[in-house]
């Protein structure tokens, strides 16, 4: 990303400390990572260099995140909201570690239905793609009795791309039949088995997301 | 989603004046809709009704979200941060429009390199899967001349079809080289050709992620 200009700055809803708050979004699977604050210092560096800096306010200095752990943020982009008061920073983590803790997201602690204030620890949330992945790769590390995800797994290539070659059929002549619900659903059983043969194969669908979103960036022929 | 119990709110961090954060993102794709606050009773509010709650900080009241508007937002899970002192909320978004504008997110404005302070009005960032499919369908409903999505859309299920079939065979092929960098390649070239049937026959690849995401929520063969 090149360098951009610091107008807007002047846009924006400091509160009466200076502050601003920054949400960090993972920039190919929507996962948010954290929540700090910026002043205008900070956010003038992190437009300067490309690499996120926030305002500690335990510290109250200038904080160049992962400038100690190694983890930075790589600036994709920057939105503001309808009252910019508050900043939304798309962006690349290194080493996939948000937080002080080690985990990928501040936000690992989830609010179980049946907790009395009991956490999880567990990944953010991320698209409902990701999510599966998280799933199938779950089940090809730790495999589990009566899955159907294992029983593909066992079978290795023939058995699994032999359910690629099946459910691209079926997606064919959902369209052939210009079903809508049948396409939807056809599409799914594709994606599901296109993601049991990555797991297969070792390659995540991060990578996947990430041919994607380097050709929308580059000159692309769609 | 069943009431939570509301025992977690004990270890949150109210601020100062008794409000905390909290990140509204969409529950499919990833996007971040809103960032809001709530006091204790906006959250007791919204563990027990299920439709998220705020505290309008202007207004200085409880605030409904879509009572008026109709534009309600159904909560699906809740996670707080490392430091108990921001809540995010996984929502599904009524009417797919979280702002006062009209906008599906509050964030659709972007900082853009070459200007000078203006911003552009976009839609929230997603992930790269459904980023594609919002160029794919824009290519579907504004054609391009010599763009190749628009070369198989005008060509139809018979041209399009083709190519999901010569995409699966060279899956599989990558898969059978076990090849990890064609085999990601080949896996993104399926999914853009997927998605150009699914622009074609009017289903929304949103609708393909609900599937999974609704797969996912019931007993489930994997």
């Amino acid at each position: 990303m090149q360098p951009l200009s610091p107008a807007f700055i002047d846009q924006l809803c400091f509160d009466d400390i200076g502050l601003i708050p920054a949400i960090s979004q993972d920039w190919l699977d929507g996962a948010v990572l954290m929540m700090a604050w910026m002043n205008r210092t900070a956010l003038e560096q992190t437009l300067k260099s490309g690499q996120v800096h926030y305002w500690s306010r335990s510290r109250q200095e200038l904080w160049h995140k992962g400038a100690t752990s190694g983890h930075t943020q790589t600036l994709k982009g920057i939105r503001y909201d309808c009252d910019a008061d508050v900043l939304l920073l798309s962006i690349e983590q290194t080493g996939l570690v948000s937080c002080h803790t080690g985990a990928r997201s501040c936000f690992f602690a989830e609010v179980n239905q049946h907790s009395q204030g009991d956490s999880l620890t567990l990944p953010p949330p991320m698209d409902a793609c990701s999510e599966l992945f998280r799933v199938i790769d779950q089940r090809h590390t730790t495999p589990e009795a009566n899955s159907y995800t294992n029983k593909l797994l066992e079978g290795g290539d023939n058995r699994i791309l032999k359910k690629i070659g099946e459910e691209s059929a079926e997606f064919v002549m959902a369209c052939k039949d210009d079903d809508a619900k049948a396409i939807a659903n056809e599409a799914a059983d594709l994606l599901f088995h296109l993601q049991v043969a990555l797991a297969h194969h070792g390659v995540n669908w991060r990578e996947v997301l990430e041919v994607l979103a380097n050709r929308r960036g580059a000159p692309r022929r769609n």
